[in-house]
C-alpha cells in the first residue's frame, strides 16, 4: 500500500469519537470495500443481537441467564425498575463505605484507619482491578492496593511479607461471584491465619464482594464482616469491572469512578450506532473478522505504547479468549473458534519480537494504541528539539510502517491520555466489540463451559490425593510404587497421576511423603 | 491417548537431570518414534553446529561474528585464552564492585550508602534482569531494584517520583551493548535530570555496562562514574544474563550469582549430550518441530504454575521470538520462521483463557513449568488433608489431563524449587533450544536483521517532525494542513505520518504547536 494510498484510507475510514477523545484507525488493515459491504448484513445482524441482549433478552441460552454489564453504568436501560434499584444501590452503598473508610469512620481493629487493600480473587475477580490500579496508580493514591491472584503458598508468603506489620492497618477485600472460588478461598484462609498469628480478628479487617446467598456471603454475614457488595447472576466475571468488583478496589485506592463509569456509558452510546463507519466497536469486530478469517487464524497482538497500559493485553486476553474460544457455535456446530491475544508494551516489545514481526511467520496482526498526552508537565529536550516522548511516537510510527511495509496488518486506537474516563471507554470499547464479533461467528460468549472439565479433573486429583494419603498413613512402614498405589485404591489408570501427587508430597514437609 | 498409555509414555521418555533437580516430561506431546528416528540426524547435524559455535566458529555468518554466551560460565571452553581471562576479570570486578557497594566502600555522593538500584535498559539489557530479580526477590535483599525500560516520558516520572529522596542513595546502571540505544539514553538523560534538580552529580552515582568504545563507554570514562564493565561483540543481548548485564544487578541484589552461573554450566554440560532422550535442550527444540511443523504453526505458552516465575515467558518471547523470527534460512530462501510465545502463570491463566485452549482455536502447545517445593516452611492445611500447594499442582494436572482429552498437546518442565541455580539452569536450556532448533530449521539465530527497518523509519520520523516544528516556527501566525507542511517539505507522501506528528506535538506544551 503507498503512502498515498493509505492517506486517503485513514480519512476514509479514521472513526473519530470526540466525545471519548479516542480514534480508530484502520488504514493499515488490508480490508476492501467489498469486504465492509458484504459484512454489513452480519453486522447489522449483531446490532440486534446486542439490542436485545440490552433490553435484557436471554443472551447466555446455555445458562439461561441474562447479561447486564453495560446496566451498569446505565441502571435507567435494564429492563426492570427493581434491576435500577439495585445497581444505584450498590453504587451509593461503595461510595459510602469508602468514604467512611478514608475518613476513618471505618477503622480496623486496632489501628487508626486502614492504609492497605488486600485484594484476594482471581481471573475476573482480579484482571480489570489490576489493570486499571497499575494504569492510574499514583503518589497521591489514598490506600495502596495489593493482589493475591493465586493458590501458590509462596505466593502467598511474599505478598504477606511485603505487608508486614501493616497487616493491622490493611483492608481485606475477599471476591467471588460463587463464592466458591478455591484459589480466593485458600488464599482467605491463609490471610485469617496471617491475621490469627497477629492477634488480630480477621473479620474486622474483611469485606465481601459475592453474590446474595453464597457461601462466603453467609459466611461474611454470620462473622460480621465490615461490609458485603453484591455481584449478580447477570453480571459475567470477565465483564464486571463496572460493578463492585472493579469500583470498590479502585475507589478505595483513590480513583475517580464516576469518571471511570461515565467513560464506559459514552462508549457504549457511541457503540450503540448502527452507523458501522461511526461505530468503533463494529469496526473492531469487523477487523477481527477480516484479519483472522472469522476463525482464529491470527493471533491478536496488543500493543499500548505507555508503561501504564501494560497490563491491558492481559486484561484482554481474559475478555477476547474466554468469550470467544468457543467449541460449538449456537446450532451446536463444532467450530472451534476464539482469537489467541497477546502483548505487552512498546517500544519494549519492539525489543524482544519485532524481528519476529516483520520477518518472521506472519500469523499476527497488532493493534497499536496510542496516547497523545506524554507526561503531565512539560518535557526536557533530549536531543537537538526532540522530547523522550517524541520518540516514544516516533518508534510507533517507524514500526507500524515497517511491519505495513513487509505486509503485515495493525490498526490503532489513539486516546488523548490515560485516565479513569479514557480506561472505561477502552474497557466499554472491547466489550462491545467482544459481543459484536460472537455474533458475526454465532457463538454464546458469556458462557465457559470449558472451564469445567479441567476443574472436575482437578477436584479427581485432589480425592485421589487424599485416598493415596490415607493408604500411607495406614501402612507407616512399607513403601509402594505409584503402580502400587493405583492397584490399591483400585485405581489402575491412575499410576502416572500418582505417581506426580506422590513426588510434589515428597517435596514438602506436610504429609510426612517420603 | 489413554492414561496407560500416558504412563508409558512418561516412563519411556522422560528425560530426568538430577543434578539440575529438572525433569522434562513430553508424554502428553503427540509425536511418534518414527518422528523422533527421522530427525535425530538432523538433530546430531544440531548437535555438531553447536559444537563449531562452542569452539569459536562464526555461528553469526551476516555480521561475521562468533558467539559466546556459554563461554560466560565455562571460561575454559572460550577459543582463546585471552577472552578466557577476560571473561574471569570481569567476573572478578563485579564481585569486588558489589562487595564494595555492600560494605558502603563504594558509597553515594551526600549518603553513607547505596540502598537501591535503578537499571536503566530495555530489550536484551532488561528483560533478563527484570524475570531473575522478580523470581528471587526476597525481604532480605541487600538493595532494592527497579527498572526504566521504555522512552515513556510518564513512565519515567512515575518511577521517579516512586524513588523519590532515595535518589541520594540509588547507584544508577545504564546498560547498553551498543551504547547508542535510544530509549536508555532518553532514561539516562532524564535521570541526569532528576540529579541536577536534586543538586546530586550523576556521576558520582552511575555505572555503566557496554561495549569497550562504545560512546557510553566514552561518557562513563570522561566524567568519571563510578564503574564500567564490558559487554562483548560476541555475546547477543538475548543471550546476555550471564554476563555483567545479569549478573552485577543480581549480585547488587544479594543473589547467589556464583549458583545461578553453575546451573547454567551444568545445563550446558548436560545439554552437550548427544544421546537425544538425555539431552532436554533436544528434546524441546524437537517437541516444538513437532508442534509446529517446523514452520511456528503452533503458539508456545509458557505456564509456569508459581508466581515467581511469571516474568519467564516474557523472557522467553525475546530469546525465542527475536532468535528463530527470520525473513531467509541460510541458504537465502524465503522462509518466515518463527514461534509465537506467550504465557503468564498458572492457575491464574486458567481462569483466563483455558476455556479457549480447551474448547477454542487449537493453535498453541503448552510448556508447563512445575515447582515441586511448594514453599518455605510447612503450609497450613485449607481443608481435609489438603494444602494450598496441594491445589496448586491438581489444577494444574486438572489442566493438563483436560488439555489431553480434547487433545491439545503440553509437555511439563519440573524443577524441585526456585533458586538461583535453577533459573540459571532453565535459562541455559532454553538458549540451546534455541539454537538446536535453528539448525533444525536452518536459520541464524544470532541476527536481528528486521529490527533494523522499523529503527531506520523511526529516525526518519523525527527528522521530519524537525523539519516541520522549523517550518511552523518559521511561520508563527500561519496555520497548515497536514498536506501543506507535507508540500512545503517536498514530502508529498508524508501527509500521512505529518497529521500524526502534529497531533502528537499539539497534545503536549513542548512545542507550542496547537
Amino acid at each position: 500500500m503507498s503512502y498515498q494510498e493509505r492517506w486517503e484510507r485513514y480519512r476514509k475510514y479514521l472513526c473519530a469519537c470526540p466525545s471519548l477523545g479516542l480514534t480508530l484507525d484502520i488504514s493499515c488493515m488490508g480490508f476492501s470495500d467489498e469486504f465492509l459491504a458484504r459484512m454489513e448484513g452480519p453486522i447489522q445482524k449483531a446490532y440486534q443481537d446486542m439490542k436485545a441482549l440490552e433490553a435484557g433478552g436471554v443472551a447466555n441460552p446455555d445458562e439461561n441467564r441474562t447479561v447486564g454489564h453495560y446496566w451498569l453504568r446505565s441502571p435507567e436501560l435494564s429492563p426492570s425498575a427493581e434491576i435500577s434499584v439495585e445497581i444505584a444501590n450498590a453504587f451509593r452503598s461503595i461510595r459510602r463505605f469508602v468514604a467512611a473508610t478514608h475518613s476513618s469512620k471505618i477503622r480496623p481493629q486496632k489501628s487508626k484507619r486502614f492504609t492497605r487493600v488486600l485484594s484476594i480473587g482471581i481471573g475476573g475477580s482480579a484482571l480489570g482491578p489490576q489493570f486499571v490500579s497499575d494504569a492510574l496508580a499514583s503518589s497521591r493514591d489514598r490506600m495502596q492496593i495489593q493482589f493475591l491472584d493465586n493458590t501458590d503458598p509462596d505466593g502467598f508468603d511474599r505478598v504477606l511479607s511485603g505487608i508486614g506489620p501493616d497487616l493491622a492497618s490493611t483492608l481485606v477485600l475477599v471476591i467471588s461471584k460463587s463464592g466458591g472460588t478455591i484459589e480466593t478461598r485458600n488464599g482467605m484462609l491463609e490471610v485469617v491465619q496471617a491475621y490469627k498469628k497477629a492477634h488480630l480478628d480477621f473479620s474486622k479487617h474483611a469485606v465481601a464482594i459475592t453474590g446474595v446467598g453464597s457461601a462466603l456471603h453467609n459466611q461474611a454475614t454470620s462473622d460480621g464482616w465490615l461490609a458485603v457488595f453484591p455481584m449478580w447472576e447477570w453480571v459475567g466475571g470477565r465483564t464486571s469491572i463496572t460493578s463492585a468488583v472493579g469500583l470498590l478496589p479502585m475507589a478505595l485506592q483513590g480513583i475517580d469512578i464516576v469518571s471511570f463509569l461515565q467513560g464506559a456509558r459514552a462508549c457504549d452510546s457511541i457503540t450503540r450506532s448502527e452507523n458501522t463507519h461511526a461505530n468503533p466497536a463494529a469496526l473492531l469486530a469487523l477487523m477481527w473478522h477480516h484479519a483472522t478469517g472469522g476463525k482464529g487464524q491470527k493471533d491478536m497482538i496488543i500493543l499500548p505504547y505507555k508503561d501504564r497500559l501494560q497490563l491491558f493485553s492481559r486484561y484482554l486476553q481474559q475478555l477476547i479468549m474466554e468469550s470467544l474460544g468457543k467449541e460449538k457455535d449456537l446450532n451446536g456446530n463444532i467450530v472451534n473458534q476464539g482469537i489467541a491475544v497477546y502483548g505487552n508494551k512498546g517500544t519494549t516489545d519492539q525489543h524482544a519480537y519485532v524481528q519476529q514481526l516483520r520477518d518472521g511467520v506472519n500469523n499476527f496482526f497488532v493493534t497499536f494504541i496510542q496516547v497523545l498526552r506524554d507526561r503531565k508537565g512539560r518535557s526536557p529536550l533530549v536531543d537537538d528539539g526532540t522530547t523522550s516522548g517524541d520518540y516514544l511516537t516516533s518508534f510507533f510510527y517507524g514500526t507500524r510502517d515497517a511491519l505495513s511495509e513487509s505486509m503485515r496488518e495493525s490498526m490503532t486506537i489513539t486516546i488523548a491520555q490515560v485516565d479513569a474516563r479514557s480506561l472505561g471507554a477502552l474497557i466499554a470499547l472491547y466489550e462491545r466489540a467482544v459481543g459484536f464479533y460472537a455474533s458475526l461467528v454465532n457463538i454464546n460468549a458469556y458462557h465457559q463451559p470449558g472451564v469445567e472439565a479441567g476443574k472436575k479433573m482437578a477436584g479427581a486429583v485432589i480425592q485421589l490425593q487424599r485416598n493415596a494419603l490415607k493408604l500411607l498413613k495406614k501402612n507407616p512402614h512399607r513403601s509402594f510404587t505409584a503402580e502400587e498405589v493405583a492397584i490399591s485404591l483400585g485405581k489402575k489408570d491412575g499410576a502416572e497421576i500418582l505417581f506426580k501427587i506422590l513426588e510434589h508430597a515428597a517435596a514438602n514437609p506436610d504429609h510426612n511423603v517420603r
